[in-house]
């Protein structure tokens, strides 16, 4: 009888080994959108994977409470948790340790996130982040410049044909307290709004009142910017509605002064997966099929401070990127010239060693072969 | 009465933020340290941060198993272990997923490890490493190069001053095995000679027969390379302890003839901290009393596949290499220029662009101010 051993080639669910190419794809695209947001003034931040939970789960961390793995800490014998999402940390950091430095603050991060599940259409667990946050200020153009920034990093990386969809997740509440709407009969409408489905829509707001009339035509209105701004302005939107919608089209034309060539849609009524935004919130979606490249908006960061910034996927921002080119690789027999394969590397190249006489050309990958001082390439 | 809150700025023992300017400086150096590895054909890989334990500490993982921190996974119900060392994991993909490759196999890693519990000396429970592999054969060159080219990617970072410490782990068993001493009176010799107390190692070995009477001069012999290797040369050393010898001397004679201005120690008895090498093992000393920047030596990889590596620690070579120049910082006023900023840009500038009516370049710390088209120095 054979004892079954685990195969050790199997990791856990939705945690995946990046091998080559892919794991130097990945590093070098994170380097250049960090180097972007460098270029705009934003302050690279490391926070720890770990830290006490009632920290890390404090303000916006709260929606990633269920998400994020616990462990005891066997010196304070107090609860940790493993980030889940960053953003939380650089609230911390912005209001106690860089609390009394001037805002705007403008701080980047990169790292590893993990969560206690995946979903069936986002199955991995351990996620990679590249994000900026503008702490401090109310300004259209903070959050303007977030998204134009982010473009901008897509764009130096060689992603091209993305979009950016601007939603409003506090209108949907804000118009359905307006209409007086609450309890049962509001949360069918959230519902119907939710699934996009246009006929319940229309049937539940009919007979409701003059704000519920306007859903209906706010959810067409979901598309090009331009169109859905002109709507909301078309609109007879009670106070606080117009104030939303008057934030969002200075956020857009910002965005649109910034960045004219930039494809901005805007959801009037979308408010799913936004749990902690209070003013504009974006998607950046890749080419195709190609998924989110980027999430963000405006929140409260500690203390209520008001914030804005955005998220970007290292692994998703890698599939829609070109691959990179491989290095050429150049066999070194043993023995070979040293200041020779210096210079190729100087050049660009790599260079791999013999390490025994037996080490040959084809095993090491080698696309050369140091011949004299030159890398010849190796005839297939 | 007041409850006592925990203060949010206190992160758990040996848990920190980095911050700016120190986070952009470590994961530059992290990119340039691994950008050499690549030019001597290690290929990156990125395991995941958690793994199964049963594949996270087998083999030499083993070393690290009470430092693992363990997390029952909801999903598979089986105990994950968070990383505390990553060799462990390029040994099961050098295995698994990389078993067909042909040897040797040069692959290289960058990523963030933790371990359970700090030590006086080292309080940090987060490590940054950065390391390369060569997994397959037991040649003298592949130790060298790993040794070599990790002093090439200190020195391509600016750091200087730095030694290479060599030390043979299995020599001090070997010797006491073929002196024929075991038990109490083996236990003795060891912590006297882990001690460094020449006068308790020639108080113990007295008497002892011809192996016991060479340890007095072997601990004596710990040094400069050379003295080293021509005291072991000299000594009538036992077989097992003399095919250890002339490895040592193979492998620093390849180091010389590669890197022949580095600085190479010798340490014939030293065995501490080395648990799980099997043939020549590696410390680099950086300058003065800036500590260890890297470790490494020989090991058994999976299935005892020979192997050996070298992991440097990022955050040490930040405390070793010279500050990063701060970037200069050029206010761009609201309204100001685009063209004109995105092209300081490519200059090497960052553009701090004022959000609001209010923000000042004092405030956003900028060094510059647009003027014209211009970044005019602002007078202190």
């Amino acid at each position: 009888m054979t004892e079954e051993q685990p195969n050790p080639a199997l990791l856990p669910a939705g945690l995946a080994d990046l091998l080559p190419p892919d794991a130097e794809r990945e590093a070098a695209l994170v380097e250049a959108l960090m180097g972007v947001f460098a270029t705009h003034g934003y302050d690279r931040v490391k926070p720890p994977l770990l830290e006490f939970e009632d920290s890390l789960l404090a303000g916006s961390g709260a929606a990633v409470a269920e998400q994020t793995f616990r462990l005891m800490d066997p010196v304070s014998q107090r609860m940790m948790g493993l980030r889940a999402d960053t953003t939380p940390q650089v609230a911390r950091i912005a209001a106690t340790r860089l609390g009394g430095v001037p805002r705007p603050l403008r701080l980047s991060y990169a790292g590893q996130a993990l969560r206690v599940r995946g979903t069936e259409l986002a199955p991995e667990r351990q996620t990679a982040q590249a994000g900026i946050e503008v702490i401090g200020g109310m300004a259209p153009e903070a959050d303007a410049e977030v998204a134009v920034v982010t473009a901008e990093a897509l764009a130096a990386v060689g992603v091209s044909g993305f979009s950016l969809d601007v939603t409003l997740p506090t209108m949907t509440p804000a118009l359905l307290d307006a209409a007086g709407l609450s309890g049962t009969e509001a949360n069918r409408l959230a519902r119907a709004l939710d699934r996009k489905d246009a006929a319940a829509v229309a049937s539940l707001a009919a007979g409701r009142g003059p704000v519920a009339a306007l859903l209906p035509g706010l959810l067409e209105a979901a598309g090009p910017a331009d169109r859905a701004l002109a709507a909301l302005a078309a609109a007879d939107l009670p106070p606080g509605p117009r104030a939303i919608a008057e934030n969002a089209a200075a956020v857009v034309r910002a965005i649109q002064a910034a960045a004219p060539t930039l494809r901005v849609t805007l959801d009037p009524l979308e408010f799913r997966g936004f749990q902690y935004h209070v003013g504009v919130a974006f998607t950046v979606y890749g080419p195709g099929r190609s998924g989110e490249l980027a999430r963000g908006g405006r929140y409260l960061s500690q203390a209520d401070e008001p914030a804005t910034g955005m998220t970007l996927y290292p692994d998703a921002v890698r599939r829609a990127a070109a691959p990179a080119p491989r290095r050429a690789r150049v066999f070194i027999p043993l023995g070979g010239d040293r200041a020779a394969a210096a210079r190729l590397r100087g050049q660009g190249y790599a260079t791999v060693a013999a390490l025994s006489a037996t080490d040959t050309p084809q095993a090491l990958a080698c696309t050369h072969i140091l011949r004299g001082e030159e890398a010849a390439p190796i005839q297939e």
